[in-house]
């Protein structure tokens, strides 16, 4: 980005003041400490009474969250060696101002009390999530839009995102712990549909030449950002589901998944592209798509070998998405996707929800036995029927579309 | 790997796709999440019931375990910048198969219940175990394989491995919490002795060249895995130890025992090589020493000095068998090894069984007080004197050696 | 440091030899593993039965603390691409014997009893502080003295900074949980005044002219070392706070520090430095910054808006001090500060300490509640009042000051 002026430079010093401004007298305002051992600060439709006990007492796992939005999106995906060491400031910019802004907006819907906001630590894993689906969004734009436009972009999309998440989570009950909707469809359709309204023919071609000149150094850090993912990303998946059982499974499926991504890259990769081993970063984004697939179902009753054909069917959609769809997403629709996102995180996403809505259907007592209670608490409760609770999570996938899509719309015409 | 036709490459890719077909058809027959709540799943020869309460329930301490072996020996041993990323791409596929692998043989021998095998947490950690033993084998004979016979190294080195560790642990009651033998000195001699069936004289030379291509990246690297082995090592020598105290004394051993071994490395390596201050490779070298030294006896009643002492002496050890030992391996014995596990895994790991041998000697109610029942658990029940238990420990070593050469010898000629 | 002859060498090798064998000699007869479970093994001014339990059993946030020191410290301070992998040697060797050395020291100050020394988690987490002091301490004097001068620094340092400790936690009771002042102050300052007393005007010329060949690597590792922070760091304020609600409040005013002094670092360097974004070394100064200025307040009664304000200070702060006080400090005062150690953390932490002694103004039961027990022990007992608790937590900066740069003198000249 060396074309920007002193102008420009100074426009994105101010609006980040004015931003940070903002957000210190919205702070002063309107948020507060909660005391997060009386459960009874936090709104009844998030069953955060509950959920307040995992995540408020439990830090470890509530690190392991952060680790996974810095790292895996925001260097991975964003930084990657391929526009240099400019993009991972501006990302580590974005996640600076959208993790307080998300607290703001995420707590007027969720824990609002007495014109007051009262966070704990579920609010900082509430905001790391959503800090996540914009930097995913990022990856679809990155390299053109100036860091101005990227800021006005995580303003406007963190609205949006908690507004879907606040939607299906809270409204419908939808049963998504891993955010296989929420974070990686949304993610990928909102940058996708902000990506074909910025869409310039001319700029792409001198930026994929600027890729170019950073020699070994992106296999470098694409092992080690596959290492860091294999590490921590089964954390991430389980890291709000309920602690008991579940978690267990979440954990142990993630990780069945993952192991089927990888070899089924080690399979069709050759095939495609004619190398005898994969490149790193194929077995990076396999890795990716594996846990997008286990997002809502990890927590559900896939048993050991359903999660490694999950996993093997994720790595082939999304290895054949590499080859196949995006030359078209950008031929056809004019969609560019500078990092590939659709493939990485959106076809798995939309995957996965659809695996969990299958596996809704086995959701009766006897299958899931204590677990019926913490997965689907409505049904456990019978207040919803598990035919209700199919409909509603199918439901939930064509709405994220919509919202991401309207919402990608109105950002790119911004 | 250039010289790699397409015939080769797709041999890769066809047998990836078959050992990733016949896994899925033997977890679909096999495999079955158990309840991690209900003790009874597991055999009772393991002990796991009290074990099962330990890992099921413990995530960071599974976390970091997991992450040691995908670290530590994966990145570290066999990849790190001696033969370019390609060898982490090999690294991970044998990762990502001998984990569904390891989990299936280990299942057969200790979780196998009714015709199922009940996997959780503790399967995977066991898994992993298994999985380090086959990178520090790869670690020996990096190089001079093809990926495709790396894959079958794995196939057969599981087996052979999870046959020794069920006859040690399960069978003789051997106390080896952090794996002195059964990994490390395990993984060290089956790798010589696969390499010393392989030998080719002429081959070795054109790879080392190869080697010299990287620049500063091999110090940046081995700065980067010092620091994880720092912080990560002590968790994973503690981590199937019992809960109570005896973690934090296998903790605080590691620790002492590491500092030791990079004190004796700063020590002894400006006297053998001519250079004010190691290399950092050598610094890495000498923390793994330290590490596997404290294998077996790090949950026994070693003292802060005894833990410096043996940390001492095996940072000695490491760097004179360096310097004179691996010539001596590879021009009498004809035995090549490249990544120098002879000296980091294998010496180390037996010093480290010898000690845990002397200290249990010591094993009396007296000395070890609420402890011994946690780390002898059927001398502390008077099944078993203590002088039966040293010569268990004592014999558990040449058992170990004796499987290790002979399923190396069988696995190097197939 | 090419120019060492063999002499020097060996003289390094043989002070560590002694050094190793003098701390083994030491071990042997003083230190004994304490047994964790009973609180009345330590002396009863540091509360340390209550510390005890926070820190014998939890050691997930043992590790985090260790992770700090190592990698934050050592790695980012030190070495940091400044001059080459040679200074992480040493950083290393620094750590390897400070651990041992400051088990020792501290376990006279603190743990003594019937003539043993009684060791455990919490001695391990006293010592790794104290070697972050000696670190960042090395941060400024890096590239001037020879790795013989460092160790004798080291020696010397450990000694007065657990006198400075002793003085200010167990004699004053002053509350500094994240060491804003026994760390980073004291660290700081340590150095500075040894970097005074070591002035050499000529030699710094060619050194810095050494720093310019790493290329593109300074950025990597400042991206790595960013993410790292950002991650850990949270735990490492609250690691030795009170369990139950005070932590919760350490680690979020500790990201919410974080996120503004970031922002603050995007607003203020295009208007010093003329360049669009930051350099990610700045990102990571920032957030070293962001850090220290939280460790005193961070467990006191911050809102998240003042939060968010004292991480906005500590931002503007330190890039002012790199701007304006660092060539002031080199040609006035004859000072050179080579990593920037005292925009880093002297400043934050006076910062800190002030914003800490006004917080503890509001010390009283209604505002904190329960928690006036955990943060303030004496104050809660009724056996101090709060005004004296603010003269304490005041006049413990200048106290730390004088120590700080006493001790730096004698050890310069020595």
């Amino acid at each position: 980005m060396p074309e920007h002026t002193a102008a420009s430079r100074l426009r994105l010093s101010g609006l980040c003041f004015l931003l940070q401004i903002l957000n210190i007298l919205l702070f002063a305002v309107f948020v507060r400490y909660g005391s997060e051992s009386s459960p009874d600060r936090c709104s009844p439709q998030l069953n955060c009474s509950r959920r307040n006990q995992d995540l408020g007492f439990q830090h470890p796992r509530f690190q392991d969250v952060h680790i996974q939005v810095l790292l895996s999106f925001g260097l991975l995906v964003a930084f990657f060696g391929r526009y240099g060491p400019g993009s991972a400031a501006i990302s580590i910019l974005i996640i600076a101002f959208d993790i307080q802004w998300a607290v703001l907006i995420q707590g007027f819907f969720n824990f609002f009390l007495n014109g007051k906001i009262y966070v704990g630590a579920q609010s900082m894993v509430s905001a790391d999530f959503c800090t996540a689906a914009v930097l995913i969004s990022t990856g679809a734009v990155l390299g053109r839009v100036n860091p101005v436009q990227m800021l006005l972009l995580a303003l406007l999309e963190v609205t949006v995102c908690t507004l879907n998440e606040y939607i299906l989570l809270s409204l419908m009950g939808v049963s998504d712990s891993g955010r296989s909707l929420t974070v990686h469809t949304f993610g990928a359709y909102f940058g996708l549909m902000v990506s074909r309204i910025l869409y310039q023919p001319h700029k792409d071609k001198r930026k994929r030449e600027e890729r170019q000149d950073m020699g070994h150094q992106p296999d470098l850090l694409a092992v080690a950002g596959t290492i860091y993912l294999w590490i921590f990303w089964p954390s991430f998946t389980s890291a709000t589901t309920v602690h008991d059982n579940a978690e267990n499974w979440a954990m142990l499926n993630t990780y069945f998944s993952l192991v089927a991504t990888t070899m089924a890259t080690f399979i069709l990769s050759p095939v495609l592209y004619g190398e005898s081993t994969p490149r790193m970063v194929q077995i990076q984004n396999a890795t990716l798509a594996g846990m997008a697939v286990m997002g809502m179902a990890g927590e559900m009753l896939v048993t050991p070998f359903g999660a490694l054909i999950a996993g093997f069917l994720a790595g082939l959609i999304s290895l054949l998405g590499f080859r196949f769809f995006t030359p078209i997403l950008h031929s056809r629709l004019k969609i560019q996707d500078a990092c590939g996102v659709h493939n990485i995180h959106g076809l798995p996403g939309i995957l996965g929800s659809l695996l969990g809505t299958l596996l809704t259907l086995l959701a009766t007592a006897d299958t899931y036995g204590d677990r019926l209670e913490l997965v689907f608490p409505l049904v456990a409760q019978g207040s919803r029927t598990v035919t209700d609770q199919v409909f509603i999570q199918l439901g939930a996938l064509p709405l994220t579309l919509l919202l991401a899509t309207l919402g990608g719309c109105v950002t790119g015409e911004i």
